[in-house]
């Protein structure tokens, strides 16, 4: 292979790197139906039936510092992201194997408190551990995890299906976890906020609820999904993923974004912007996805059965990899790729 | 829970540090037959076949170092021992996730090395990558991946079901690659070896070859194979693994130990103790196998096509957890409990 001397990982970025590491990759059609490039592989394992795999890896002082993130929530975060990625194909999650890279000065007690977690965690949502590897690690905790469910063909959601004119709809409210972060990490110059707004806040970011019951709900229902992705990157970076997979454009209504009481009162009496938590905060986990307008009015249904509110956002249009950013009385911002979180810029 | 204070990593050890982790959760005896406790975990998803997982994390400084390791082999690897944990079940390889940790100095031509080999090792077991993550990592390399496969249900090998008089039977020889990384270490001092002996000994410990094809056609013989593991932290350890799991001893044969032609004279010429080597060296991906004596002679025709040399090593016994090491003209040495590589000791 020929390749330039002075590309870098920075320069690459995340996806640049996936990109070139799994271009020359030897696919397997037989068995795999989706590959990399969507919340979950896919394959065939009966008539029926697919067995969707997802994988995440949690590193501390990368993704999380112990002094912010109490391990017992740890434990069932390195789940709830995986957990999500399976919501987002509209599967129901079974088994999962973890591998831990251990420091020796790791206090046995964060451990207990960690499995605690991931117990607590397995309990909710029916999912059973079955293996792993414990490792030690030179420097830093890490979890890798990887989760394996099942999901009916006919009823697999994907990012690659979005059609133009489509609603676009969001569960739940954006923008609390990137802001939760915030008020966990400005320790020493306190954001002023109520201490149930703080609550509220830090556990949208320590404990995210994936949104597996709605996605339920969802694949049962008869309304018609073109796409669906979990919120972990932003909701720029990850409409932008539905929009490139699925060749199309995207029109965001910014005044329709749905945000919470307390992200609200908490930006107003601290002179935050509200739209960067909200469009590039990340780690959501709420559900991005898109159906035809006329169905819109059947979600109502879902959202009185499982009390997770679902917001129409915008709509889908035919101009490729393009997002529109619209506001009242304002023109257009436009978003050529999306920003967002990446590991290596 | 009540837990004496002064418990700390090494005291517990790898074992014990996972049963006290994993003793707690939650089962799910409806979808899952093997959990944490064998070469991988066993899962039920359709009538005649089983889901199998198997996860396995390598951590630089702690399995490798990168000035020993060719990135290109180092790939292979990281694949090759889940293989060897699918032959071990009897089963057949089918899609991997990959989760790497990358540090942001690391060169950019290791990882299309790195993945040159994940390349080949994929086309020649048939495999396909299904998805992955990569993450930042502070501090070295590390890779975390999980396989799954298929095996079908009545040709399911476990740990668990040697019996008393059954003979213990393994493939290829013992010792080489604890001796092939002697050598990759030594090289300030290094060891009087010929080139070819010094190329095959440090080949079989940076580039295994996983017993797939062996483990297939046993699947599809006739012969009862009553118990199976693959030798990944030496044969005194994973013979202690059947024992234990089969509530059964062993009477191990030390003058039948299968030893290379390379391995025997690279220790006579330098005045080294084989059995060191060959008993708790570790990373043989061999595979240790029981039997009833009756079908030992039915694995020759297996020998025959796939190329692989199998050897009796001695029986099973019904003396629980006890390992005797026989010799010629000597007093067989007790064993209570195995040894051999532990992460936290």
């Amino acid at each position: 292979m020929t390749r330039g001397k002075k590309t870098n990982l920075s320069k690459l970025g995340e996806f640049g790197l996936i990109d070139r590491l799994t271009g020359n990759l030897p696919g397997n059609s037989k068995v795999v139906v989706k590959g990399i490039g969507d919340d979950c592989a896919v394959y065939k394992s009966s008539k029926d039936r697919y067995q969707i795999i997802t994988t995440d890896a949690l590193v501390e002082d990368v993704h999380f510092t112990l002094a912010n993130h109490p391990p017992r929530l740890l434990g069932r975060k390195s789940l709830a992201v995986s957990l999500s990625d399976i919501a987002a194909m509209g599967g129901t999650p079974r088994t999962a194997v973890i591998s831990l890279g251990i420091p020796k000065s790791l206090p046995l007690a964060f451990l207990d408190r960690f499995y605690e977690g991931i117990h607590s965690i397995c309990e909710e949502f029916n999912i059973c551990i079955a293996g792993g590897d414990t490792v030690r690690s030179p420097k830093g905790f890490w979890v890798s995890l990887t989760l394996i469910g099942e999901v009916r063909k006919n009823r697999l959601f994907v990012r690659s299906g979005a059609k133009a004119g489509h609603a676009i709809m969001v569960t739940g409210t954006l923008g609390d976890s990137a802001l939760g972060l915030k008020l966990l990490s400005k320790k020493k110059s306190p954001l002023k906020a109520s201490k149930a707004a703080r609550k509220f806040l830090e556990t949208r970011h320590l404990d995210p609820v994936p949104r597996l019951e709605f996605a339920r709900s969802l694949a049962a229902s008869k309304i018609r999904v073109s796409s669906m992705i979990d919120i972990s990157d932003g909701l720029e970076q990850d409409l932008g993923h539905i929009c490139r997979q699925s060749n199309k454009g995207a029109d965001l209504d910014l005044t329709t974004i749905p945000e919470s009481r307390e992200l609200k009162i908490l930006c107003k009496n601290n002179d935050l912007d509200n739209n960067p938590f909200c469009l590039t905060g990340g780690e959501d986990y709420e559900l991005l996805f898109t159906i035809p307008g006329e169905d819109v009015k059947k979600l109502v249904n879902i959202t009185l059965k499982v009390g997770v509110p679902v917001t129409r956002i915008g709509r889908m249009t035919s101009e490729k990899g393009v997002i529109r950013l619209l506001k009242e009385n304002e023109s257009p911002q436009i978003r050529k790729t999306s920003s967002g979180f990446d590991h290596f810029r």
